[in-house]
């Protein structure tokens, strides 16, 4: 039984704290599961422990101590070791790449409307916050295992292996705003949207169809799950 | 000079953490400050005591241990101290009306984007998330300074003001899907977004148009910031 430890960023596991990530994660993607922790008071041990012993997934009850470790300041009565993974991303399919992304709450709340939006294919530029970290995975509620996610060293890493898709870059100074009735011309596009405290480089403005979204002045900017909410709900529209 | 103390909900007085929400409280509304305190190592000092001087805002310097006190853990370098106030919103503008928010975070994330957005008329129903906090209103990055925000009792404590107004209500069950299409007949409209954890009770259904926001099965829900960005988006398009 892989043990649940505090996590570290190099580890090659990471876990789910909570009922709904967790069953997120032994519902779709049951072969990352190294092991299931159920708390005692847990109310639907017995559900849990027949979907595991189905699946063939190691579980303990009344894991309470080891529950505990990990989260010393919540109430949280299901956790789950799981594998980090990479995906192969759907070339025919709409993607959002993010370059740099700095915080894990924008990161999950980002991935998990990313899943609600339909844009089931997120690219990562790194150095960015950790997909895997169990923060990240429960803003996400979960929906990181949901969606196909796959880091890259640069813009030229992530174009090299796509190389023909039209390019959307979100950009403060960006050329033309976005508009309701902005299409793409087809389902193979991507959506590039920057750091929170820097956006895009400048170089990005060339890269594909740089946009802006209308706003005033009375802010500095949106925040950046606001953002890309608002650009993969408007661009997936048909 | 009004003492900078820890914040409770009763307090006539909130503060502001920062330096950007604490310029925009100086800025938008100097009527309202009570006090501004610098620390020693806040670099701008000499031009907040300047403008405080002009606005005729008690400013203190080296208040390194009254900041302290508030914010123990996080570098703070500019704080201050304001009176909470009631607007009275404008008829002939967009409302949001947000039913029972349960978070501060999001409260102050969601009135960025309504500043943001050009939505300047935020009507809450209580019981909610404190919109004085200052978590909610460092969340809002100070746009609830540049805001019109007024708490109202029920759904009825409000329209009793603004009687005739189109409504949209956002449901998971609403009767028809947001369009990109969508436009109110006039700016004076109102979109109402519900608690984060139960939505909207199903009698708003017939308070108005009820729409959702087209999403996949992948997710429960989309967050409440999230959610109330793209309706907003979408309605105030012209």
């Amino acid at each position: 039984m892989t043990p649940l430890r505090p996590y570290k960023k190099d580890s090659e596991t990471s876990y789910t704290l909570g009922a709904f990530p967790t069953m997120e994660l032994i519902n779709c993607r049951p072969e990352l599961v190294e092991a299931v922790y159920l708390h005692s008071t847990f109310e639907d041990s017995a559900g849990v422990e027949k979907r595991c012993r189905e699946l063939g997934i190691s579980v303990q009850s009344g894991a309470d101590h080891v529950i505990q470790r990990v989260s010393p300041k919540e109430n949280v009565f299901v956790a789950a070791v799981f594998r980090k993974f990479e995906s192969e991303l759907a070339p025919a399919a709409p993607h959002l790449l993010l370059d740099h992304p700095g915080d894990m709450g924008n990161l999950g709340t980002i991935i998990r409307t990313a899943a609600g939006l339909g844009v089931k294919d997120v690219a990562i530029i790194t150095p960015a916050a950790d997909r895997f970290a169990p923060r990240t995975v429960r803003a996400s509620m979960g929906a990181i295992f949901r969606v196909r996610t796959r880091s890259y060293k640069s813009w030229e890493d992530y174009a090299a292996g796509f190389p023909d898709r039209e390019v959307y870059t979100f950009m403060l100074d960006g050329a033309r705003p976005l508009d309701t009735a902005t299409r793409p011309k087809s389902r193979a596009f991507t959506m590039v949207f920057g750091n929170e405290a820097t956006g895009l480089a400048h170089e990005y403005a060339s890269r594909g169809t740089s946009v802006f979204i209308p706003q005033t002045k009375d802010v500095d900017s949106l925040n950046l799950p606001v953002a890309c909410a608002i650009g993969m709900f408007v661009l997936t529209r048909e």
